[in-house]
């Protein structure tokens, strides 16, 4: 299905690996491995707590590209972390949200076109409860200071003492996975720098290989500053209809000329041109303008789209119904799928039931995941731009 | 064999529960078993880190006398502790030691004569790595704050941010220890307290019900200060010969007439009366004169001693030979039952084999056990007088 060129080369697939990258730590592991010939296993997390939205196509891109470029991709649905988020939450809702999770991120990786057999779904407590595992959270805790487990998770535990001490076991667990999933590489946003910069230290002190990490951007949200699940309308859902991701767009922030912190371009940078290149080889993006009978602007080039942006060529009016048009298209493959499939359609009900009035008082006293800052329900549903690291 | 008559009302029984304590808290859950009729269970955990010797005592007798008034008692050998204690030290060398610790309590318990058939030992190892112990560690860790786990862990733990993230697991162990052990007490001194006051709130918030706390003061060691395991002269093993020992108490500090922080007064008070009344049924302690031609002090009452203490008729010089005496009576048994067990004597060099100069090198760098202050070798070995709790 996937039209772009599968890279040969070792250098084809490190830039394919690389592509758009912040950082990379230890390259030369991932080099290593190419050289002897054999896949790159890379893990990336995610807590099963809310409902994966169009934001998750950040880090979804990113693992196209990876299987695309011949990597092993784990991915970890982190429903233990999903459970403590809320003990309130019966352990049987959390199960049908990892299964709702592996529904949706697969159907977004076959949007793309890539071939997904070298993707592998693990849920946390597969593993996170076995013996060998949580020795070595004993030990790892043994041997790692309260100081530098919160200096490893300051920008994605919630920093007090008063904040629960599970933050402080956060970077521990998250970082024993790498050894657990037996993977050469870890995924994550940029956040993640000073866990993955912990990772490194801390694994040889248990007698573990150092592992390489690679790291997305944070990227703006498409309606400029954070999406919120409180406000329905900041959020796209990734069964949401054309008409209804087209209605939300439009609400969508974007100042004219203004090209940093423009969700809007962002998108289009991280996810909808990859994606387009990743589906049909052709790394475009094309803005109608038949209302003033003028020729489409086709991007393949992210400068020479904020050059127009800023000399309002490309004007917000002209740039929302693209991204929409895009979005829905992107989407099409995943509401397919979901239209075809009554297993993901029962498990949705079961794992997103109606909320109750009751319910929905009794999940707000429950919130006490450390990875949400408090008062910030939005990261719960929507973190950022990313989708969240285990949680 | 014992003595002393097995109390049999619920008066008799508290009594004895209750004899030398320093405080106890939710007594009426005690009281409430008494009244059902049934076993009060209780736990004691000990780290298997260094070697027992006769500050062990101190827990030992009341340990004996729950047993004495038909509870059944729970020894935690915290070996899994023991391991995280120097993780250079290899598994088998504590596992050894846990079973020189079962090997020896029993001894002690023996040694005054009481029925040990209602007594337990546990392994941490044999639970605290099951999925169902794990899970309560990480859902508790999520319901409790850095800063209560500090303040819970204040008086046994050492208190920094460089301290090692174990420290602030310890309590939350120790608190589901009460659950998995399926315990009513937990038994400890009072360096405990804000451990079990935090049970008591914490067992709760996970759904389970509180438990009772016993708590034995905290007396001077038998030396005055702190034992210390570098000094081999101020600690007293439990196998060391009459000879050894009367040379030891003989150094043992002991200011005329000052009975507080008098290490060998508080032995008395606290193990050897208490053992002499489960042994023989007589509380008493012979004190002999015979060099003075005179008739021998024989003391039933801690008051009477300690009054005549303080006005010199009792003199140190009186007091030493009377103690090492009756320390070496007591553990008469325990050298029998060493002598007469090949599989205890074989264990012991497995468990303690003699230090290599490079294998103390090793031990040194690698010691970073968050219970033990810095620079406070003796803690590992001997701490205080008592009984090391779980560590």
């Amino acid at each position: 299905m996937a039209s772009r060129k599968s890279p040969e080369t070792k250098e084809e697939k490190l830039a394919l690996i690389y592509e758009n990258l912040a950082e990379t730590i230890n390259p030369e592991i991932i080099e290593g491995i190419l050289d002897e010939g054999r896949a790159v296993k890379v893990y990336w997390g995610t807590a099963t707590t809310g409902k994966p939205h169009t934001g998750y196509f950040v880090p979804a891109i990113k693992i196209a590209q990876l299987l695309h470029a011949g990597c092993e991709v784990t991915i970890l649905l982190a429903d233990i972390h999903g459970f403590l988020d809320n003990l309130k939450a019966p352990l049987e809702l959390v199960e049908h949200r990892s299964n709702y999770y592996q529904w949706t991120i697969r159907a977004m990786l076959e949007a793309v076109g890539v071939d997904t057999s070298l993707l592998k779904f693990v849920k946390g407590s597969s593993y996170q409860k076995s013996p060998d595992y949580i020795m070595d959270v004993y030990r790892l805790c043994s041997v790692t200071s309260e100081h530098d487990a919160k200096k490893a998770g300051a920008e994605i535990v919630k920093q007090s003492t008063n904040a629960p001490l599970s933050g402080l076991l956060y970077p521990i667990l998250q970082i024993l996975d790498e050894e657990h999933l037996g993977v050469d590489v870890q995924f994550g946003g940029v956040d993640q720098r000073k866990l993955f910069t912990a990772a490194k230290e801390w694994l040889p002190k248990l007698g573990y290989k150092q592992r390489a990490h690679i790291m997305n951007p944070m990227i703006p949200g498409l309606h400029g500053g954070k999406m919120s699940s409180s406000e329905e309308d900041s959020k796209i859902d990734l069964l949401d209809s054309p008409e209804t991701i087209t209605k939300k767009i439009r609400k969508a922030e974007a100042a004219p000329k203004i090209v940093e912190g423009n969700g809007l371009l962002a998108f289009v940078e991280y996810v909808l041109l990859p994606a387009a290149e990743l589906k049909t080889g052709a790394r475009t993006f094309t803005v109608e303008r038949t209302r003033d009978a003028l020729e489409p602007l086709v991007y393949s080039d992210v400068k020479a789209m904020h050059a127009d942006y800023q000399n309002d060529v490309l004007t917000p009016q002209l740039l929302k119904p693209a991204v929409a048009d895009a979005i829905a298209h992107l989407t099409a493959h995943i509401r397919d799928s979901f239209a075809a499939s009554p297993e993901w359609q029962n498990l949705t009900t079961l794992a997103y039931p109606p909320p109750a009035k009751k319910e929905k008082k009794v999940k707000n006293k429950g919130t006490h995941y450390p990875v949400r800052p408090k008062g910030d329900e939005a990261a719960k549903e929507t973190p950022k731009d990313e989708a969240p690291k285990e949680a």
